[in-house]
């Protein structure tokens, strides 16, 4: 059952019907998980869902009928919402497209090609032809669409507001609590991961948001380290980044701090990406250029002689997705530019990596308003780096 | 860095390779990512691996360049390694395109249909004609394959069955545990989810394989339940689905339980299913049908009256992913018959759902061998309920 089953779908569906319609669709199928998750409440590693302008049908096998079923029965589900099953010896991709052949003949119908496979997208132009055959109807016109839903579900509403403003009170204390009370030398980076796993549980969270990564040393260098069997050693670095899911959306926290007191050259590096980071949150407001963002990230880094330590975009969206939009980052040749808007809830995680000497990221959770970027994370700086 | 850069990638390449030229392919084009990591031992969420009789090119942006070149310096890379840097304001897409436009002119290059996005094979196709119009060279033929690399997979060579053993052991320990110290009349299913997951940490697991199932009383018809603040109430069924990940693999349990002593009706049907597992598991060998194994379990339900509340398969492959090759289930129409090989590494794991009564779900890991199913996993069922 979702957690999510009091968030009202009808404006998102609204919404979702409003684009599909100005791109000259008569129905649009969602089979991106947390895109079916957002519009039926329904979460399923494998449903799909059509949204007509009147109805959503909800293609499910026996593992999520009863599930679907009671969400519709309670109220919870989309309006207008039907069960369409699948049965276990068929796949889904027959299944709907027999369906879009027989109940949507002649119609243009959107499909989701950044999550498509190509041989999935197969299976379904198959069937539809055989569902058209078997009708004696003209055919369904599939067509690859993007960027329908997910622009939709980068504007957080007053629900989904409140459910980030508590899940990031409960993250940062879990940080400001690991930072005072698990920072050992001796300390396995795996053992301590298993300690902000377990801090994470108990502060309520469903489970984490993506593995955690402790990082010590020179392994801090390594953006996307795996915690290992490595002991954390007096004088070096300790990059922690993690995050939990909360009533079905994602947080996501990074801090670096130190072993006892630093050796030296990591204050100036510690300063480099605060700095970075202090920038970059000073450009955050509704209306502005997220490629200004990460080019704030990227000038301040680069006064220090650190621009190329950062490798990575400076944020991301956050939502039922640990990264969905907007992106952070560079402008992208052949891509729309990105441009923030009040709602919206991004991280912003400088970073400069230098091998041999080690890493420092500093991440919060960012709400943009018209006034500015609001910080939903609230964990102090360490002291002995700042 | 790879916790599994001890193991060998010639034979796994070669083989790969020996399926790439029996369909005719010059090159293959590797995007999923556990199948990178197999044939590469980088453990990335973006990397490619292009495949060549020669050479395995590896495209990695940033974040990876320095773990995959730590893998090359260490010998634990892929034989004839080559790092193709991805820049960052560059896509993979664009990068691989061009490159391929360029370096393999009038190729069959193969890419993984089940896996690349029809928005990403458009860029790529788009990409590779200007990369070939910049060389002068002829187009790159791009052809949709499938399971090249998942076959290989399917077959665990001894390191790989090592690590199983080790697995399910520790699987297993944490599983009697549980049931022995954990079940208990008024804990919320949340705090048993978090107990589990703390258990696995402690066995030294480096992180759960997927999002751990208890289900209790009624919930525990919900086949993929998530857990909740329910609490668990004497007399009822409590049904628990957890894994880790070992060295990289992945070991699945599913155990159901009682809280004291069972109302009525629920010894039933735990037998039928602690039945029908028995009779899958006598048919697992070397050489059966996968779909035999699924159909003796469903024979056995059926004989209890219980064919219908069994909707799922009998079972999956176990490996880098939670679910691979080989699947357990009923033949698909259109699919090529699934036969065991030794080697394999799978689930067998029947359930029976009854809305408003529960479910009952037994799961063991079983190696294939050429004599029959040798179950890795070792937890007793509840004699409460056998």
């Amino acid at each position: 059952m979702s957690q999510n089953a009091a968030i009202a779908l009808g404006s998102r569906l609204d919404a979702v019907r409003a684009a599909s319609a100005a791109r000259g669709l008569h129905a649009l199928v969602v089979t991106h998980g947390p895109n079916v998750q957002y519009l039926t409440n329904l979460q399923s590693s494998a449903a799909i869902a059509v949204i007509t302008p009147d109805e959503v049908f909800v293609f499910a096998d026996g593992r999520y009928t009863t599930a679907f079923s009671e969400l519709l029965a309670a109220g919870a589900g989309p309006p207008g919402g039907q069960l369409v099953p699948v049965d276990g010896s068929n796949s889904y991709d027959q299944t709907l497209g027999q369906w879009l052949g027989g109940q949507l003949p002649g119609c243009r119908v959107g499909f989701e090609a950044a999550y498509l496979t190509v041989k999935r997208h197969g299976a379904v132009v198959a069937a539809a032809d055989t569902g058209r055959a078997a009708a004696g109807a003209p055919g369904v016109d599939l067509e690859p669409v993007e960027d329908l839903v997910e622009p939709v579900r980068a504007i957080k509403d007053a629900t989904e507001v409140a459910i980030f403003r508590e899940a990031a009170r409960r993250l940062s204390r879990v940080a400001r609590e690991v930072l005072a009370e698990a920072i050992q030398p001796g300390r396995t980076e795996l053992d301590l991961a298993a300690d902000i796993d377990h801090r994470m549980r108990q502060a309520g969270f469903e489970r984490p948001a993506f593995d955690t990564i402790v990082a010590s040393g020179p392994d801090s260098a390594l953006p996307h380290a795996h915690p290992g069997e490595r002991r954390l050693a007096e004088g070096e670095l300790v990059l922690l980044d993690f995050g939990g899911v909360h009533n079905g959306y994602c947080v996501d926290l990074t801090r670096t701090t130190v072993v006892g007191r630093p050796v030296d050259g990591l204050r100036a590096l510690y300063g480099a990406v605060a700095e970075a980071q202090d920038a970059a949150l000073a450009v955050v407001r509704a209306g502005a250029s997220a490629h200004d963002v990460d080019g704030a990230a990227r000038a301040a880094l680069a006064r220090h002689g650190l621009a190329e330590t950062f490798v990575h975009a400076t944020g991301h969206g956050l939502g039922l997705e640990i990264h969905e939009a907007p992106r952070v980052g560079r402008a992208v040749a052949g891509s729309a530019p990105v441009v923030l808007a009040a709602g919206m809830v991004i991280t912003i995680e400088p970073g400069a990596y230098v091998p041999g000497t080690g890493g420092v990221r500093l991440e919060d959770d960012v709400l943009v308003t018209e006034e500015g970027g609001e910080c939903l994370t609230d964990v102090p700086r360490d002291e002995r780096l700042g």
